[in-house]
Protein backbone atom coordinates (compact mmCIF):
# COMPACT_ATOMS: atom_id res chain seq x y z
CA UNK A 1 0.00 0.00 0.00
CA UNK A 2 3.41 2.24 0.01
CA UNK A 3 3.22 2.25 -3.35
CA UNK A 4 -0.18 1.82 -4.67
CA UNK A 5 0.45 3.70 -7.46
CA UNK A 6 2.08 0.80 -8.92
CA UNK A 7 0.80 -2.30 -10.51
CA UNK A 8 0.75 -5.63 -8.57
CA UNK A 9 3.68 -6.39 -11.52
CA UNK A 10 5.68 -3.61 -10.42
CA UNK A 11 5.31 -3.86 -6.89
CA UNK A 12 6.81 -7.47 -7.45
CA UNK A 13 9.52 -6.53 -9.34
CA UNK A 14 11.21 -3.53 -7.73
CA UNK A 15 10.84 -5.58 -4.33
CA UNK A 16 12.60 -7.89 -6.10
CA UNK A 17 15.24 -5.62 -7.15
CA UNK A 18 15.44 -4.38 -3.86
CA UNK A 19 15.88 -7.56 -1.83
CA UNK A 20 12.74 -6.83 -0.07
CA UNK A 21 11.42 -10.45 -0.11
CA UNK A 22 7.97 -10.52 1.67
CA UNK A 23 4.74 -8.08 0.03
CA UNK A 24 1.37 -7.59 1.94
CA UNK A 25 -1.07 -7.84 -0.81
CA UNK A 26 -3.93 -5.90 -0.45
CA UNK A 27 -7.35 -7.01 -2.32
CA UNK A 28 -7.77 -4.55 -4.92
CA UNK A 29 -4.74 -5.12 -6.77
CA UNK A 30 -5.42 -8.91 -7.49
CA UNK A 31 -8.42 -8.11 -9.80
CA UNK A 32 -10.10 -10.92 -8.64
CA UNK A 33 -7.55 -13.45 -9.19
CA UNK A 34 -5.74 -14.61 -6.55
CA UNK A 35 -4.34 -17.74 -8.72
CA UNK A 36 -2.51 -15.03 -10.96
CA UNK A 37 -1.52 -13.26 -8.50
CA UNK A 38 -0.21 -16.22 -6.83
CA UNK A 39 1.79 -17.65 -9.20
CA UNK A 40 3.23 -14.03 -10.35
CA UNK A 41 4.72 -13.29 -6.66
CA UNK A 42 6.15 -16.87 -6.36
CA UNK A 43 7.50 -16.83 -9.60
CA UNK A 44 9.78 -13.82 -8.70
CA UNK A 45 10.72 -15.72 -5.24
CA UNK A 46 8.58 -13.51 -2.83
CA UNK A 47 6.07 -14.39 -0.11
CA UNK A 48 2.81 -12.76 1.18
CA UNK A 49 2.63 -11.56 4.66
CA UNK A 50 -1.31 -10.74 4.56
CA UNK A 51 -4.18 -10.29 2.64
CA UNK A 52 -6.09 -7.24 3.15
CA UNK A 53 -8.78 -7.04 4.31
CA UNK A 54 -11.88 -8.90 5.02
CA UNK A 55 -14.20 -7.33 7.87
CA UNK A 56 -16.51 -4.58 7.64
CA UNK A 57 -19.22 -6.54 8.46
CA UNK A 58 -21.56 -4.13 9.99
CA UNK A 59 -24.37 -2.78 7.29
CA UNK A 60 -28.12 -1.50 7.64
CA UNK A 61 -29.84 -4.62 6.35
CA UNK A 62 -29.64 -8.48 7.52
CA UNK A 63 -29.28 -9.10 3.41
CA UNK A 64 -26.66 -6.81 3.49
CA UNK A 65 -25.06 -8.16 6.20
CA UNK A 66 -25.29 -11.79 4.78
CA UNK A 67 -23.43 -10.20 1.52
CA UNK A 68 -20.71 -9.34 3.87
CA UNK A 69 -20.05 -12.41 5.51
CA UNK A 70 -19.95 -14.06 1.69
CA UNK A 71 -17.79 -11.53 0.85
CA UNK A 72 -15.16 -12.61 4.00
CA UNK A 73 -15.51 -16.08 2.94
CA UNK A 74 -14.52 -15.39 -0.66
CA UNK A 75 -11.61 -13.23 1.00
CA UNK A 76 -10.78 -16.04 3.03
CA UNK A 77 -10.32 -18.11 0.27
CA UNK A 78 -8.01 -15.64 -1.60
CA UNK A 79 -5.79 -15.32 1.39
CA UNK A 80 -5.39 -19.19 1.15
CA UNK A 81 -4.54 -19.21 -2.52
CA UNK A 82 -2.13 -16.46 -2.36
CA UNK A 83 -0.22 -18.16 0.48
CA UNK A 84 -1.23 -15.25 2.87
CA UNK A 85 -0.87 -16.69 6.42
CA UNK A 86 -3.24 -13.63 7.71
CA UNK A 87 -6.16 -12.26 6.12
CA UNK A 88 -6.24 -8.59 7.91
CA UNK A 89 -9.41 -7.57 9.54
CA UNK A 90 -10.93 -4.19 9.02
CA UNK A 91 -14.20 -3.99 10.96
CA UNK A 92 -15.96 -1.75 9.50
CA UNK A 93 -18.25 1.81 10.12
CA UNK A 94 -21.60 1.08 12.20
CA UNK A 95 -23.12 1.52 8.46
CA UNK A 96 -26.65 2.37 9.45
CA UNK A 97 -26.63 0.34 12.71
CA UNK A 98 -26.09 1.99 16.39
CA UNK A 99 -21.89 1.81 17.51
CA UNK A 100 -23.23 -1.02 20.44
CA UNK A 101 -24.81 -3.01 17.79
CA UNK A 102 -22.26 -2.50 14.82
CA UNK A 103 -19.72 -3.73 17.25
CA UNK A 104 -22.23 -6.85 18.72
CA UNK A 105 -22.44 -7.78 14.11
CA UNK A 106 -18.64 -7.30 13.84
CA UNK A 107 -18.31 -10.22 16.55
CA UNK A 108 -21.19 -12.32 15.28
CA UNK A 109 -19.33 -12.08 11.58
CA UNK A 110 -16.01 -12.95 13.07
CA UNK A 111 -17.80 -16.19 14.79
CA UNK A 112 -19.31 -17.48 11.63
CA UNK A 113 -16.44 -17.09 9.39
CA UNK A 114 -13.67 -18.29 12.04
CA UNK A 115 -14.48 -22.14 10.90
CA UNK A 116 -14.21 -21.07 7.39
CA UNK A 117 -10.49 -19.55 8.10
CA UNK A 118 -9.56 -22.40 10.57
CA UNK A 119 -10.51 -24.89 7.23
CA UNK A 120 -8.05 -22.78 5.13
CA UNK A 121 -5.47 -22.39 7.87
CA UNK A 122 -5.76 -18.60 7.70
CA UNK A 123 -5.46 -16.47 10.64
CA UNK A 124 -8.34 -13.51 11.13
CA UNK A 125 -5.85 -10.39 12.16
CA UNK A 126 -7.71 -8.05 14.11
CA UNK A 127 -6.82 -4.84 13.49
CA UNK A 128 -8.12 -1.89 15.49
CA UNK A 129 -8.04 1.70 13.84
CA UNK A 130 -7.16 4.91 14.78
CA UNK A 131 -10.59 6.46 16.90
CA UNK A 132 -10.74 9.02 14.06
CA UNK A 133 -11.79 6.52 11.41
CA UNK A 134 -14.44 5.24 13.64
CA UNK A 135 -17.20 6.77 11.45
CA UNK A 136 -15.40 5.52 8.48
CA UNK A 137 -13.74 2.54 8.62
CA UNK A 138 -13.81 0.88 11.70
CA UNK A 139 -15.72 0.43 15.29
CA UNK A 140 -13.13 -1.56 16.47
CA UNK A 141 -10.38 1.30 17.84
CA UNK A 142 -8.23 0.17 20.67
CA UNK A 143 -5.71 -2.44 20.98
CA UNK A 144 -7.77 -3.60 24.24
CA UNK A 145 -10.93 -3.79 22.06
CA UNK A 146 -9.26 -6.18 19.64
CA UNK A 147 -7.28 -7.94 22.49
CA UNK A 148 -11.25 -8.93 23.57
CA UNK A 149 -12.66 -9.77 21.16
CA UNK A 150 -9.75 -12.50 20.04
CA UNK A 151 -10.11 -13.42 23.43
CA UNK A 152 -13.95 -14.63 22.74
CA UNK A 153 -12.85 -16.11 19.80
CA UNK A 154 -10.61 -18.65 21.29
CA UNK A 155 -8.78 -20.20 18.56
CA UNK A 156 -5.15 -20.17 17.27
CA UNK A 157 -6.42 -18.46 14.20
CA UNK A 158 -8.43 -15.69 15.42
CA UNK A 159 -5.07 -12.89 16.44
CA UNK A 160 -4.35 -8.99 16.30
CA UNK A 161 -2.50 -6.72 13.91
CA UNK A 162 -0.90 -3.76 15.14
CA UNK A 163 -0.68 -0.78 13.29
CA UNK A 164 1.87 1.94 14.70
CA UNK A 165 -0.46 4.41 13.30
CA UNK A 166 -3.40 3.46 14.80
CA UNK A 167 -2.26 2.78 18.30
CA UNK A 168 0.52 4.97 19.74
CA UNK A 169 -1.24 7.55 21.22
CA UNK A 170 -3.39 4.86 23.87
CA UNK A 171 -1.89 4.78 27.31
CA UNK A 172 -3.09 1.05 27.47
CA UNK A 173 -0.53 0.29 24.27
CA UNK A 174 2.00 -1.21 26.46
CA UNK A 175 0.07 -3.76 28.21
CA UNK A 176 -2.02 -4.48 25.68
CA UNK A 177 0.47 -5.42 23.68
CA UNK A 178 2.18 -7.57 26.35
CA UNK A 179 -1.45 -8.90 26.84
CA UNK A 180 -1.44 -10.09 23.33
CA UNK A 181 1.64 -12.11 23.87
CA UNK A 182 1.46 -15.52 21.33
CA UNK A 183 -1.71 -13.97 19.16
CA UNK A 184 0.09 -11.08 17.75
CA UNK A 185 -0.25 -12.20 14.01
CA UNK A 186 1.07 -8.98 12.32
CA UNK A 187 2.73 -5.66 13.01
CA UNK A 188 2.72 -2.57 10.86
CA UNK A 189 4.75 0.52 10.71
CA UNK A 190 4.05 4.42 9.65
CA UNK A 191 4.38 7.72 11.36
CA UNK A 192 2.35 10.48 12.47
CA UNK A 193 4.04 14.11 11.31
CA UNK A 194 2.24 17.27 12.74
CA UNK A 195 0.60 18.50 11.12
CA UNK A 196 -1.14 15.63 10.06
CA UNK A 197 -1.43 15.73 5.75
CA UNK A 198 -5.29 14.63 5.73
CA UNK A 199 -7.38 11.87 7.80
CA UNK A 200 -7.40 9.31 5.28
CA UNK A 201 -4.11 9.93 3.70
CA UNK A 202 -2.22 10.91 6.86
CA UNK A 203 0.50 8.73 6.89
CA UNK A 204 3.90 9.74 6.46
CA UNK A 205 7.84 7.63 6.13
CA UNK A 206 9.22 6.05 9.28
CA UNK A 207 11.45 9.16 10.96
CA UNK A 208 9.05 12.15 9.86
CA UNK A 209 6.70 12.06 12.69
CA UNK A 210 6.50 12.04 16.69
CA UNK A 211 5.82 8.10 16.82
CA UNK A 212 7.90 6.10 19.18
CA UNK A 213 8.58 3.26 16.84
CA UNK A 214 11.47 1.97 18.25
CA UNK A 215 10.19 1.52 21.74
CA UNK A 216 6.86 0.05 20.04
CA UNK A 217 8.79 -2.21 18.01
CA UNK A 218 10.70 -3.69 21.24
CA UNK A 219 7.64 -4.07 22.95
CA UNK A 220 5.79 -6.66 20.01
CA UNK A 221 9.18 -8.02 19.81
CA UNK A 222 9.22 -8.74 23.89
CA UNK A 223 5.94 -9.88 23.31
CA UNK A 224 7.71 -12.46 21.11
CA UNK A 225 6.71 -11.72 17.65
CA UNK A 226 8.96 -12.75 14.95
CA UNK A 227 6.37 -12.53 12.24
CA UNK A 228 7.15 -9.94 9.18
CA UNK A 229 7.15 -6.14 9.40
CA UNK A 230 4.86 -4.17 7.29
CA UNK A 231 5.49 -0.78 6.42
CA UNK A 232 1.83 0.61 5.26
CA UNK A 233 2.05 4.36 3.98
CA UNK A 234 -1.15 6.07 2.85
CA UNK A 235 0.42 9.13 1.49
CA UNK A 236 -0.39 10.72 -1.36
CA UNK A 237 2.78 12.27 -1.78
CA UNK A 238 4.54 9.25 -1.81
CA UNK A 239 2.20 7.56 -4.38
CA UNK A 240 2.88 10.55 -7.21
CA UNK A 241 6.19 10.20 -6.67
CA UNK A 242 7.28 6.64 -6.08
CA UNK A 243 10.00 5.63 -8.03
CA UNK A 244 13.07 3.35 -7.16
CA UNK A 245 14.18 5.62 -4.38
CA UNK A 246 10.86 4.97 -2.70
CA UNK A 247 12.02 1.25 -1.52
CA UNK A 248 15.23 2.26 -1.06
CA UNK A 249 14.51 5.14 1.34
CA UNK A 250 11.43 2.83 2.99
CA UNK A 251 14.35 0.40 3.89
CA UNK A 252 16.71 3.18 5.23
CA UNK A 253 14.11 4.39 7.05
CA UNK A 254 13.19 1.08 8.64
CA UNK A 255 16.72 -0.03 9.64
CA UNK A 256 17.26 3.73 11.38
CA UNK A 257 13.72 3.97 12.96
CA UNK A 258 12.02 0.86 13.49
CA UNK B 1 -16.00 29.25 20.63
CA UNK B 2 -19.21 28.20 18.29
CA UNK B 3 -19.03 31.79 17.46
CA UNK B 4 -15.47 32.53 17.42
CA UNK B 5 -15.95 35.38 14.84
CA UNK B 6 -17.68 36.96 17.43
CA UNK B 7 -16.02 39.46 19.96
CA UNK B 8 -16.83 38.58 23.91
CA UNK B 9 -19.35 42.13 23.47
CA UNK B 10 -21.12 40.38 20.66
CA UNK B 11 -21.10 37.10 21.88
CA UNK B 12 -22.56 38.51 25.40
CA UNK B 13 -24.96 40.90 23.87
CA UNK B 14 -26.40 38.22 21.05
CA UNK B 15 -26.55 35.47 24.11
CA UNK B 16 -28.68 37.91 25.92
CA UNK B 17 -31.19 38.20 23.35
CA UNK B 18 -31.60 35.19 21.95
CA UNK B 19 -32.19 34.07 25.64
CA UNK B 20 -29.16 32.06 25.97
CA UNK B 21 -28.61 32.91 29.67
CA UNK B 22 -25.08 31.24 30.25
CA UNK B 23 -21.58 30.90 28.09
CA UNK B 24 -18.04 30.09 28.51
CA UNK B 25 -15.25 31.98 27.96
CA UNK B 26 -12.03 31.57 26.53
CA UNK B 27 -9.22 33.01 27.42
CA UNK B 28 -7.76 34.98 24.14
CA UNK B 29 -11.17 36.65 24.49
CA UNK B 30 -10.90 38.73 27.72
CA UNK B 31 -7.60 40.37 26.36
CA UNK B 32 -5.76 39.37 29.83
CA UNK B 33 -8.46 41.82 31.69
CA UNK B 34 -10.99 39.09 33.52
CA UNK B 35 -12.57 41.69 35.94
CA UNK B 36 -13.37 43.67 32.87
CA UNK B 37 -15.07 40.87 31.08
CA UNK B 38 -16.68 39.43 34.40
CA UNK B 39 -18.16 42.90 34.71
CA UNK B 40 -19.22 43.09 31.05
CA UNK B 41 -20.69 40.07 31.22
CA UNK B 42 -22.54 40.24 34.55
CA UNK B 43 -24.04 43.58 33.62
CA UNK B 44 -25.95 41.62 30.64
CA UNK B 45 -27.34 38.92 33.41
CA UNK B 46 -25.17 36.12 31.83
CA UNK B 47 -23.69 33.72 34.23
CA UNK B 48 -19.97 31.58 32.78
CA UNK B 49 -20.14 28.17 32.93
CA UNK B 50 -16.51 27.40 32.50
CA UNK B 51 -12.50 29.42 31.52
CA UNK B 52 -10.97 27.86 28.80
CA UNK B 53 -8.06 27.22 29.33
CA UNK B 54 -5.60 25.65 31.40
CA UNK B 55 -3.12 23.07 31.03
CA UNK B 56 -0.45 22.84 28.14
CA UNK B 57 1.93 21.48 30.96
CA UNK B 58 4.84 19.64 28.85
CA UNK B 59 7.69 21.16 27.33
CA UNK B 60 11.27 20.49 26.72
CA UNK B 61 13.22 22.09 29.68
CA UNK B 62 12.61 22.88 33.35
CA UNK B 63 12.06 26.41 33.15
CA UNK B 64 9.85 26.40 30.22
CA UNK B 65 7.44 23.88 32.17
CA UNK B 66 8.04 26.37 35.41
CA UNK B 67 6.11 28.86 33.12
CA UNK B 68 3.37 27.19 32.15
CA UNK B 69 2.52 26.49 35.50
CA UNK B 70 2.85 29.77 36.48
CA UNK B 71 0.48 30.66 33.48
CA UNK B 72 -2.46 27.92 35.18
CA UNK B 73 -2.11 30.08 38.08
CA UNK B 74 -3.12 33.24 36.45
CA UNK B 75 -6.10 31.45 34.78
CA UNK B 76 -7.09 30.40 37.88
CA UNK B 77 -7.14 33.66 39.45
CA UNK B 78 -9.04 34.47 35.69
CA UNK B 79 -11.31 31.91 36.28
CA UNK B 80 -12.28 33.12 40.00
CA UNK B 81 -12.93 36.97 38.44
CA UNK B 82 -14.75 35.92 36.19
CA UNK B 83 -17.18 33.52 38.37
CA UNK B 84 -16.27 30.92 36.26
CA UNK B 85 -16.87 27.94 38.91
CA UNK B 86 -14.65 25.63 36.28
CA UNK B 87 -11.13 25.80 34.48
CA UNK B 88 -10.74 23.80 31.47
CA UNK B 89 -7.43 21.65 31.24
CA UNK B 90 -6.33 20.69 28.04
CA UNK B 91 -3.32 18.79 28.88
CA UNK B 92 -1.00 19.85 25.77
CA UNK B 93 1.02 17.78 23.26
CA UNK B 94 4.00 15.90 24.42
CA UNK B 95 6.27 19.28 22.87
CA UNK B 96 9.49 17.52 23.02
CA UNK B 97 9.23 15.08 26.29
CA UNK B 98 8.54 10.94 24.93
CA UNK B 99 4.69 10.75 25.64
CA UNK B 100 4.89 9.14 29.32
CA UNK B 101 7.23 11.58 30.28
CA UNK B 102 4.46 14.52 29.17
CA UNK B 103 1.64 12.31 30.61
CA UNK B 104 3.80 12.53 34.15
CA UNK B 105 4.41 16.18 33.59
CA UNK B 106 0.69 17.02 33.41
CA UNK B 107 0.26 14.85 36.24
CA UNK B 108 2.90 17.08 38.19
CA UNK B 109 1.31 20.39 36.94
CA UNK B 110 -1.91 19.32 38.25
CA UNK B 111 -0.59 18.90 41.71
CA UNK B 112 1.11 21.26 41.34
CA UNK B 113 -1.56 24.20 41.15
CA UNK B 114 -4.73 22.08 42.65
CA UNK B 115 -3.86 23.86 46.16
CA UNK B 116 -4.23 27.31 43.98
CA UNK B 117 -7.87 26.09 42.44
CA UNK B 118 -8.50 24.91 46.05
CA UNK B 119 -7.77 27.90 47.88
CA UNK B 120 -9.87 30.22 44.70
CA UNK B 121 -12.89 28.02 44.81
CA UNK B 122 -12.03 26.91 41.00
CA UNK B 123 -12.49 23.23 39.51
CA UNK B 124 -9.93 22.06 37.71
CA UNK B 125 -12.14 20.06 34.75
CA UNK B 126 -9.49 17.75 33.12
CA UNK B 127 -10.75 17.10 29.37
CA UNK B 128 -9.67 14.09 27.82
CA UNK B 129 -9.19 15.04 24.02
CA UNK B 130 -9.72 12.76 20.65
CA UNK B 131 -6.85 10.38 20.21
CA UNK B 132 -6.37 12.46 17.23
CA UNK B 133 -5.06 15.85 18.89
CA UNK B 134 -2.47 13.48 20.97
CA UNK B 135 0.60 14.79 18.71
CA UNK B 136 -0.35 18.79 19.04
CA UNK B 137 -2.64 19.14 22.14
CA UNK B 138 -3.48 16.55 24.55
CA UNK B 139 -1.44 13.57 25.78
CA UNK B 140 -4.80 12.83 28.07
CA UNK B 141 -6.68 11.28 25.40
CA UNK B 142 -9.50 9.03 26.93
CA UNK B 143 -12.14 9.78 29.97
CA UNK B 144 -10.88 6.68 31.79
CA UNK B 145 -7.04 8.60 31.89
CA UNK B 146 -8.94 11.72 33.23
CA UNK B 147 -10.75 9.85 35.88
CA UNK B 148 -7.29 8.22 36.43
CA UNK B 149 -6.08 11.51 37.10
CA UNK B 150 -8.96 13.34 39.19
CA UNK B 151 -9.13 9.84 41.26
CA UNK B 152 -5.35 10.49 42.09
CA UNK B 153 -5.88 14.11 42.98
CA UNK B 154 -8.20 13.32 45.65
CA UNK B 155 -9.98 16.88 45.70
CA UNK B 156 -13.58 18.48 44.69
CA UNK B 157 -11.70 20.58 43.05
CA UNK B 158 -10.21 18.03 40.48
CA UNK B 159 -12.96 16.61 38.23
CA UNK B 160 -13.15 15.74 34.66
CA UNK B 161 -14.73 17.31 31.08
CA UNK B 162 -17.07 15.38 29.14
CA UNK B 163 -16.89 15.93 25.19
CA UNK B 164 -19.01 14.25 22.76
CA UNK B 165 -16.62 15.04 19.86
CA UNK B 166 -13.88 13.47 22.02
CA UNK B 167 -15.03 10.46 23.56
CA UNK B 168 -18.18 9.38 21.64
CA UNK B 169 -15.87 6.54 19.93
CA UNK B 170 -14.41 4.94 23.02
CA UNK B 171 -15.51 1.36 23.90
CA UNK B 172 -15.80 2.47 27.51
CA UNK B 173 -17.34 5.68 27.08
CA UNK B 174 -20.48 4.50 29.28
CA UNK B 175 -18.78 2.77 32.07
CA UNK B 176 -16.16 5.37 32.38
CA UNK B 177 -19.04 8.07 32.07
CA UNK B 178 -20.53 6.07 34.99
CA UNK B 179 -17.34 6.44 36.97
CA UNK B 180 -17.41 10.13 36.80
CA UNK B 181 -20.10 9.85 38.89
CA UNK B 182 -20.19 13.31 41.23
CA UNK B 183 -16.72 14.03 39.60
CA UNK B 184 -18.13 15.97 36.31
CA UNK B 185 -17.25 19.81 35.61
CA UNK B 186 -18.71 19.81 32.48
CA UNK B 187 -20.32 18.61 29.35
CA UNK B 188 -19.51 19.42 25.61
CA UNK B 189 -21.51 18.92 22.49
CA UNK B 190 -21.12 19.04 18.94
CA UNK B 191 -21.30 16.49 16.19
CA UNK B 192 -18.94 14.54 13.96
CA UNK B 193 -19.95 14.90 10.24
CA UNK B 194 -18.63 12.37 7.44
CA UNK B 195 -16.28 13.09 5.94
CA UNK B 196 -14.63 14.91 8.77
CA UNK B 197 -14.46 18.60 7.35
CA UNK B 198 -11.30 19.06 9.05
CA UNK B 199 -9.02 18.02 11.95
CA UNK B 200 -8.82 20.90 14.21
CA UNK B 201 -11.91 22.64 12.73
CA UNK B 202 -13.81 19.56 11.86
CA UNK B 203 -17.03 19.94 13.84
CA UNK B 204 -20.21 19.87 13.74
CA UNK B 205 -24.00 21.10 14.39
CA UNK B 206 -25.39 18.59 16.62
CA UNK B 207 -27.55 16.47 14.13
CA UNK B 208 -25.22 16.67 10.85
CA UNK B 209 -23.34 14.05 12.35
CA UNK B 210 -23.09 10.32 13.64
CA UNK B 211 -22.54 10.95 17.60
CA UNK B 212 -25.22 9.14 19.66
CA UNK B 213 -25.66 12.60 21.26
CA UNK B 214 -29.09 11.24 23.20
CA UNK B 215 -27.82 8.59 24.37
CA UNK B 216 -24.40 10.09 25.59
CA UNK B 217 -26.40 12.96 27.12
CA UNK B 218 -28.59 10.34 29.12
CA UNK B 219 -25.59 8.84 30.53
CA UNK B 220 -24.64 11.84 31.99
CA UNK B 221 -27.42 12.86 33.15
CA UNK B 222 -27.66 9.31 35.22
CA UNK B 223 -24.20 9.44 36.52
CA UNK B 224 -25.76 12.78 38.58
CA UNK B 225 -24.66 15.44 36.09
CA UNK B 226 -26.88 18.71 36.61
CA UNK B 227 -24.61 21.57 35.27
CA UNK B 228 -24.49 23.16 32.41
CA UNK B 229 -24.28 21.82 28.73
CA UNK B 230 -21.65 23.89 26.45
CA UNK B 231 -22.11 24.17 22.54
CA UNK B 232 -18.68 24.22 21.32
CA UNK B 233 -18.11 23.82 17.47
CA UNK B 234 -14.93 24.51 15.63
CA UNK B 235 -16.41 24.79 12.35
CA UNK B 236 -14.80 27.81 10.11
CA UNK B 237 -17.83 27.49 7.77
CA UNK B 238 -20.09 28.41 10.95
CA UNK B 239 -17.62 30.92 11.73
CA UNK B 240 -17.57 32.91 8.77
CA UNK B 241 -21.66 32.69 8.62
CA UNK B 242 -22.72 33.75 12.07
CA UNK B 243 -25.21 35.42 12.33
CA UNK B 244 -28.35 36.07 14.31
CA UNK B 245 -29.70 32.58 12.91
CA UNK B 246 -26.76 30.49 14.19
CA UNK B 247 -28.19 31.01 18.12
CA UNK B 248 -31.63 30.30 16.90
CA UNK B 249 -29.99 26.97 14.90
CA UNK B 250 -28.00 26.14 18.30
CA UNK B 251 -30.62 26.52 20.17
CA UNK B 252 -32.97 24.36 17.91
CA UNK B 253 -30.41 21.49 17.07
CA UNK B 254 -29.71 21.56 20.89
CA UNK B 255 -33.39 20.38 21.74
CA UNK B 256 -33.85 18.54 18.97
CA UNK B 257 -30.66 16.42 19.45
CA UNK B 258 -28.96 16.35 22.98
Amino acid sequence: MTADSWSLEEVVSNCANSGISTIAVWRHKINGDASKASAMIQSAGLNVSSLCRGGWFSAPTAEERRKRIEDNRVAIEQAALLGAPVLVIVSGPANGQSLSDARATVMDGLMEVLPDAERAGVILGVEPLHPMYAAERSVVVTLKQANDIVDQLQSPSARVVIDVFHVWWDPDVMQQIERARGKIAGFHVSDWSVPLPGILMGRSMMGDGVIELRKLRLAVDAAGYTGPIEVEIFNEDIWKNADNGLLELTKQRFIEHV
